[in-house]
């Protein structure tokens, strides 16, 4: 019963529903939808796919998170971020605006749904680890700063394209000359207003007496009003016949449930698209989710939120919409306007309903460059640059694998940034892993503690060497210790006994065991016994039957103070007498 | 100066090399070169290859290695593992017996020999950890009863041919009924013959009063008596004209030195079984020579090991040879011989090239069989299953990745075994790594320490959530600890402080320092401080203007006992007086 409901949040939060809390979410599912709106329009046209497509992609999934979702504000839907990595993938197989380009966008919701679905089940949530938070805000970074060049082409209204940053600039260089001064005049002003509501607004709406969640409230939906009134000078100037792009018809309407398109050459070839695109996703849904959990002290299960997410996208591929994930800023929104329930997404999904249904023909005359100047000052706030110094000032290579991930995304697009990204993290990892920090220790004048002799003045009986190797023992680094005690040993011929000091030892696998088997067995043959020192319990007990312990040609001793004790007790108890 | 000598170990021994050095090395490597006589061939034939080849891969490797290689007694030439790994490269490109097919393995020592230049150059030798001991230990295992089987068809003097195991014990059983008398008298007789060889005349040799070091030598020796003799029959009862296989016209002379075959699209094909079989090589004689080191305590570098390996390898296809790495049993040896200095090596390869300017003539009625027979023999000591059932024993996962390696070998092929098994590898490997071990821990009464509740009767105050993380911070973990955060707090509703017991964290890479920045914003949004205990010296030296110490809600504590001292002082102090 409990693993059932486990799989369906929807149970727990579902008992405990009533009048308050509806009414709550409904009001939360207004704001939400207003604010909606225009993103999910723009973020369709942003991955090349007709308008509608976002409307879809804000429906089915709402409604599935709200079923299968552990987090109580998370808000999903199409995201900045991941309709350029689908415009990446999908142009690789068809033309944008043919009905393949749109069947591959959905194909590719639908490959990445099944996916996260699929790692939920098998518990694979840690694989995005290894899109270590350096790559990740690295990615996003230039993600974002090709997705503001890409809308400078709408906003200045010339035609401008590339599949890079780079090939975008060029191309935007190369067609400057054919602004259309009206075009331009709505983006800009556009931009210079939202950039206003979004820095400026909120001091002043502060200002004039406004509490500080209505105010933030209605700054985040500020953009509606940049949409309504530029629709508004287009129809009335009938600017669409200078040359000013607009929407145009958005099918009146709700989509029709309908399988995909499923070809298995076209699955197979979007898997690593789809597969990065739910990592990248996943990871981005998972943070903002602990964010708002923590502020109530709520509950978020990782494996289950991939279920959710999967579950969320299959949805919008069966709806006719694009790739889905948690997003930040609507998430905020939802919660800062109290959603308490998953159920307030839901209602916000009846919202775009009704919009889809009833309001599109309001849509017709809203400019393309408006919904430009919303995307540019959305990601705007996604560039994230001093990250890049404060992650060069504490790590180098973390500040190196994130600049490669930067200028590979910006120079050879998404998917090649990000796979190299993650391709030097677990590289960086695996060598770090392979080489743990050693130290010779010895004993502390006037104490049983034993330290780094670097570090410290300590006494050190050259007969006997401690080796202390700050790392569990297993594979990765199991020929490194092999090696450390060889070289350790052919430097230091007077040396009768090695301890292995193992406080920092949580496990010890197959392949470190055989190499501890091979070092006991070396130094016998170069007449040195080993001992090990600071065994933990669970380790004692695996290590009970084994050869090691048979054939070990020292002993187990609890404390390190206790081995030298044993093996050079004259010094020892000198050096403990020994305060100064 | 030093750094120079570094890559050129010979300028070391070659300084002190004296008449009586000189004089041992050449008895050694008299007794390395009869051995190595049959070995080569064998292995020539078991990697498809004419039989001069493997005399060809046993000069020149073993003078590069006295000049590059840091192990005294280590022998470098051809191998069984190395030779079935070379054959099933090779037949992916051509039709054994054609030119292409030798010069496609002449290509493979090549390439195999640059990577492990590279590698040596690049210090990647930590690559080759990643080759687990019960993947390597498993793959040796399927490789030598793949081997072995090859092995029978010659033996009985039928055709039998397959990639896998099982599709060769398939065509074995298909043409049994061709088995030639004449070739599986001889054959089963040598089989019988060697192996009582090496289990019966190592008894009966010490019996009659020999020492421990002859006896193994000559043991090791023997299969020279059944060439001899199967010879002798061979041609004395003119067998060959009964359809019993010979070696044939072994052509007389060294080999020319050239360029083995160079084309882009053969290079870039064969580099992943290249990798494979340098890595594999690689991994086997490492292990050799650290035990061989260790009896004489010699030092070993294991990055110059890969240049030497590499340069061995190079100058193998250079002179028209085979892979080649360091043999365990030649080393052994080697070694027992008494090999004092790699100029043994150096010697041996003159003894080899002897044989090939002189005396392959005598090689001509040598039957197939015989050589199939010494094989077996070899190849039967590296089947290890008690080894699988010891690493079930240890370790699931390890017995699991073992096991795999094993049927899939067997199955599949030896490339797709050794790559599911180091994928296997890598693959729990992160997810180990992933999850680390998390207590909650309490003080012990009447002590100042502090230990896991699930193990011990410890003393914890509600309002104080204290967590034990037993791994370094870094990004593969990062995200879990944010999730152990998250869950400890939802489900502990008293909490007012956490402390992260820092004694096992060894590092704090960029995403786990993000993620405490995250952890200790969401605590204080839920009201709840965050402190850290018992954080090493250098983590403090690297946080210390970070924006986590700067944020920090609670405060760092030296050790675990003073913080919660400062936090619960009247329980903590209690607890310490609690003596029973």
């Amino acid at each position: 019963m409990n693993s059932y409901k486990k799989y369906f949040p929807i149970l727990s939060w579902g008992a405990q529903y009533n009048r308050n809390t509806l009414v709550n979410d409904l009001v939360v599912a207004c704001i939400v939808t207003v604010m909606l709106i225009p993103q999910s329009l723009a973020y369709a046209l942003l991955a090349g796919l007709p308008p509608e497509v976002g409307l879809y992609a804000s429906m089915a999934p709402l409604i599935l998170y709200a079923i299968f979702g552990t987090s109580r504000a998370l808000a999903v839907g199409p995201v900045a971020v991941g309709s350029l990595m689908t415009a990446a993938a999908v142009s690789k197989f068809a033309e944008q605006g043919t009905p393949e380009y749109l069947g591959a966008a959905i194909a590719l919701a639908m490959v990445s749904g099944l996916l996260l679905i699929l790692m939920g089940f098998l518990r694979l949530g840690f694989l995005a680890n290894f899109l270590s938070h350096p790559i990740m805000s690295g990615f996003i970074t230039a993600s974002a700063i090709q997705i503001a060049a890409s809308q400078l082409a709408p906003i200045l209204g010339i035609s401008a394209h590339g599949e890079t940053f780079v090939s975008l600039v060029v191309s935007l260089f190369e067609n400057v000359a054919q602004v259309n001064p009206y075009t331009a005049a709505i983006g800009l002003a556009s931009l210079v207003f939202l950039f206003w509501v979004r820095n400026g607004l909120k001091p002043l709406l502060l200002h004039i007496g406004l509490g500080e969640r209505p105010a933030d409230i209605l700054t985040k939906v500020g953009p509606i009003a940049a949409i309504v009134i530029t629709t508004i000078v287009v129809w009335s100037l009938e600017l669409s016949a200078s040359g000013v792009r607009i929407v145009g018809t958005v099918p009146q309407g709700l989509p029709s449930i309908a399988m995909p398109p499923i070809g298995f050459s076209l699955w197979l070839s979007i898997l690593v698209p789809a597969l990065l695109l739910s990592v990248v996703g996943y990871v981005e849904s998972i943070s903002v989710a602990f964010t708002l959990a923590a502020k109530k002290r709520q509950h978020i299960d990782p494996d289950q939120e991939l279920i959710a997410l999967g579950a969320s996208n299959v949805g919008s591929a069966m709806s006719g919409g694009l790739p889905v994930t948690g997003g930040f800023s609507r998430s905020i929104v939802n919660f800062d306007a109290g959603a308490e329930t998953p159920a307030a997404g839901a209602f916000t999904a009846v919202g775009i309903a009704i919009v889809a249904l009833f309001l599109t023909p309001l849509l017709y005359f809203l400019p393309n460059a408006t919904l430009a100047a919303t995307i540019i000052v959305a990601v705007m706030t996604l560039v994230d640059l001093k990250a890049l110094k404060h992650t060069w000032a504490y790590s180098r290579a973390d500040g190196a694998a994130m600049t490669v991930t930067i200028l590979l995304t910006l120079m050879a697009g998404v998917e090649a940034g990000l796979i190299a990204g993650v391709g030097l993290s677990i590289f960086l990892h695996l060598y770090r892993t392979s080489k743990p920090h050693v130290a010779i220790v010895g004993q502390l004048p006037g104490t049983e503690h034993f330290r780094n002799k670097e570090r410290h003045a300590v006494v050190i009986d050259p007969t006997v060497l401690s080796l202390r190797v700050d790392a569990s023992f297993y594979f990765p680094n199991a020929r490194f210790l092999e090696n450390v005690v060889n070289d350790a040993v052919s430097n230091n011929e007077k040396t009768q006994n090695v301890i292995l000091v193992c406080s920092s030892v949580n496990t010890i696998d197959a392949s470190a065991l055989e190499s501890l088997i091979a070092i006991n067995q070396r130094l016998k043959d170069g007449g040195i016994s080993l001992h090990l020192s600071e065994v933990k319990g669970p380790i004692m007990d695996a290590l009970h039957d084994t050869e090691l312990l048979v054939e070990l040609t020292g002993q187990v001793h609890l404390s390190q103070f206790h081995a030298l004790n044993c093996l050079s007790p004259e010094l020892t108890q000198q050096t403990l007498a020994d305060r100064d």
